[in-house]
C-alpha cells in the first residue's frame, strides 16, 4: 500500500467499524465513548457516526494524567467504593466503547500494587455494569504506545491501521471473513481432546476435552483475531518458553520459561523481571494454573508491540494465561491474576490437536 | 505584577477556588466537570482537588468540534428529546462546573438559528436538572477566546487570571470581600425606586421598586462581580446607547441604540448587525422588554472582550438585558431571548438611584 504508507487509521472509517461491526449501533441506542483527550479525533468521529445512526452519543474524554492520579490521590473512600457518577453513567448506556489512548504505558509503574488491586476491587461494580452492556475495547495510536512498541509514531499508526483491517477496501467484510474462518477452526478444535505445543524450549501438552472455544472476531476487542478456551485445570504437563516480552501494567518481563506438572507451575524463570513473575505466581492459588489457551490469527499484526490487546492476536502465535479463566469457555480457574504469555510459533514451532497439525511454522493448516 | 506578567490562571489555584468558593465541595459530593479537551489542565487539577476534598469527581471533556457537530448532525430525535445519557449523568450529581473552552467563538455562526433554538428547547430538561444542582459556569482561556478579545493568547490568559482574582494572595478572600461590598450596594439599591442612567447618547429611567437585587459574587459565575435585578416591566423610558459590542453566539452587533416607551422598545438601531438586532427583538413579545438591569463591579476586568460572562462584570459598566428575567429578582418578563447589552459609564456616564449617585464616571460612590 505504497500511497498510504504512513497513514494512520482514518477516524471516520474506524468509527464506522466500531459502530457497525463491533457494537451494531441501532436507532435510539445510548452509546458511551470513554477515553483520554488523546483520542479526541476518534471521539469526534464516533460522535458523528453515532448521531448518523440516530443513536445517542456521550463522548467522555479525560485528561490522560487521571489514570495515575486516580490511584495516587485516592483516599479511603475512593479505594473502597465505586465512583457513583461513573456507575450511573454506565448504567444509563446500551453500548460502550473504551478506547485505550495513554500518554505513557508506565503510569502505574511506581504505584503500590496493593493500591492498584484495591482500586480495581472497589471499581468492580462499574466493571460488571460495563460487561453487561454491548461493549468493545479498542485503542487509538499514541506516541506512548508507539514508544512501547519501539516504533516511530507514524509507523505505529500505520501498523495499527493494518491490525484493524482499515487498510482493506471493506474492513467490516474483512472481519466477517475472519469470523467465518475462525468458526471453522473452532469447530475443528471443539472435537479435540489433547493439545500439544512444540517449539524451541517448549514441549507442553494439555487437555481441552469438553471445553468451549470462543471465536473472538473483533466485536469485543478491536482488533481481535483469536480463538481461545480454558485448558482443563489439572491437565498441563511439560515446559513452555514465551518468546514475546510483556507483563502487567507496562512492566517488562521477558524470556519466561515455565514447567507445569498436572496443571500447576512447578518451575518458573525469566531472563528479565523474574521477581515480578514470581510475585505474580504468588498472587493466589489460581495464579499458578492456566486460565486460557489462545491461538492468534490476525495477519495484520506481524510483530509484538508490548500491548497485549494486539500481541495476543498476532497470527502464528499461541498464548497461555496464568490465572483467571473466562466462564464462557467452561473454565473454572479463579484468580485475581490474568496474565497472557505469548509463544511465537513462526520459527519452527507447531501446535497439534490429537496429533493433527493446527499451526505449523506459524501458519494455520487448512 | 511584573514577575507574573504573562502568567495565566494557575490550574491548581483555579481548581481550589472553584471547589471551595464556588461549589463548597464536601466529602462524598458527586461533582461533575464538563468542558472541552482544551480545558485539559484545569480538568486534571479539578480531579485532584475534588479527590483531595474526599468527594467524587467525574471529569468529562468532549472534542471541541462537538459544539457545532451537535447542531449540524442532529437528526429529528436529537432536536426533540434530551440526550438520555447526559440527563442521567447530570441527575447523578450534587454539583457541576461547566468550563467554557471553545476552539472557536463563531462555531454556530452558519447554523440555522431555528435549529439552534430547537436543540436548546430539546435540551431544556438537562438544563433544568443542572440548575437544580450547586453549579458554576466558568471559562478557561483558549486562543479563540483571546482572538475574540483581540488579544494575544498569553496576554488574554493573564487578563483572565486577574478577572478571577487569581493574581491576589487570597483569591477566595478577595471574592468574600467583593461579596461584602456588593451586599452593601444591594442594601442601598433595594431602598431605591427609580434608576436613571446617563451617558453620551443615553438618558433612560426605569423603576426597580419592590424588586430584589441579586449579589452575584462569583459562586455561580466565576468570575462574577455584579449586582442585578429586573426593572418593572412597563417602567423604562428614554434612550440608551450600548458602547460595548456583543451579540448572541459569537455574532457581533455594535453601536446599538434603543429607545423605550413604557418598557417597550419603540426604536432600535445598530451601526453593525442591525438585522440581527431586529430579528432578536422579533423573537417574541417579551424580547422587546427588559429582563435585567445589572451593575458591573469587577475591577480585574478593565476592557470588553466579546465574552458576556466577563464583559457584563466589568467595573464601571451597566447592562440591560432584552428578554427573559431571572425569577429570583421578582421580574416576570418571559422570552426565549436573554441578550445582555452593555453601556460603559467610565467616560462621563452616571447611574443614579432616586437622584443619588451610585456610579459616577465608572466609579461606585461610597
Amino acid at each position: 500500500m505504497s500511497e498510504a504508507g504512513v497513514a494512520g487509521p482514518d477516524p471516520h472509517a474506524f468509527a464506522a467499524l466500531l459502530c457497525d461491526w463491533c457494537l451494531a449501533v441501532s436507532p435510539g441506542d445510548r452509546v458511551g465513548v470513554l477515553s483520554t483527550t488523546l483520542a479526541c479525533d476518534l471521539g469526534a468521529a464516533l460522535h458523528s457516526a453515532i448521531l448518523a445512526r440516530d443513536a445517542w452519543p456521550l463522548v467522555s474524554l479525560e485528561p490522560p494524567s487521571l489514570a495515575a492520579e486516580r490511584h495516587l490521590a485516592a483516599r479511603e473512600r475512593h479505594l473502597t467504593e465505586p465512583n457513583p457518577v461513573e456507575l450511573a453513567l454506565v448504567g444509563a448506556l446500551d453500548a460502550l466503547v473504551r478506547i485505550h489512548a495513554p500518554q505513557s504505558t508506565t503510569e502505574l509503574a511506581d504505584v503500590d500494587p496493593a493500591r492498584v488491586a484495591m482500586l480495581t476491587r472497589a471499581r468492580q461494580p462499574i466493571q460488571e455494569a460495563a460487561l453487561a452492556l454491548r461493549w468493545c475495547a479498542t485503542l487509538s495510536p499514541t506516541p506512548a504506545l508507539a514508544q512501547q512498541a519501539g516504533m516511530g509514531t507514524a509507523a505505529y499508526a500505520t501498523f495499527v491501521r493494518r491490525a484493524l483491517f482499515l487498510d482493506r477496501p471493506d474492513p467490516a467484510g474483512a472481519w466477517r471473513e475472519l469470523s467465518e474462518r475462525q468458526a471453522l477452526l473452532v469447530a475443528r478444535l471443539e472435537r479435540a481432546r489433547q493439545i500439544r505445543i512444540q517449539a524451541e524450549g517448549t514441549d507442553l501438552t494439555l487437555s481441552v476435552a469438553g471445553r468451549r472455544w470462543v471465536n473472538s472476531d473483533g466485536r469485543r476487542n478491536m482488533p481481535s483475531g483469536e480463538v481461545f478456551t480454558a485448558p482443563l485445570e489439572r491437565s498441563a504437563n511439560g515446559t513452555i518458553s514465551f518468546s514475546v516480552p510483556g507483563g502487567p501494567r507496562g512492566s517488562i518481563v521477558s524470556g519466561v520459561r515455565l514447567t507445569l506438572k498436572d496443571g500447576e507451575v512447578v518451575e518458573a524463570h525469566a531472563q528479565r523481571g523474574e521477581q515480578r513473575l514470581l510475585a505474580a505466581l504468588a498472587t493466589d492459588e489460581g495464579a499458578r494454573r492456566l486460565g486460557e489457551l489462545g491461538i492468534g490469527t490476525n495477519t495484520g499484526i506481524d510483530r509484538p508491540t508490548g500491548e497485549i490487546l494486539l500481541d495476543e492476536k498476532m497470527a502464528g502465535t499461541v498464548h497461555l494465561a496464568l490465572g483467571r479463566a473466562y466462564p464462557e469457555t467452561g473454565g473454572i480457574n479463579r484468580s485475581a491474576l490474568h496474565w497472557d504469555l505469548i509463544c511465537d510459533l513462526r520459527d519452527g514451532g507447531r501446535l497439534t490437536a490429537d496429533g493433527e497439525p493446527v499451526v505449523v511454522d506459524g501458519a494455520l493448516e487448512a
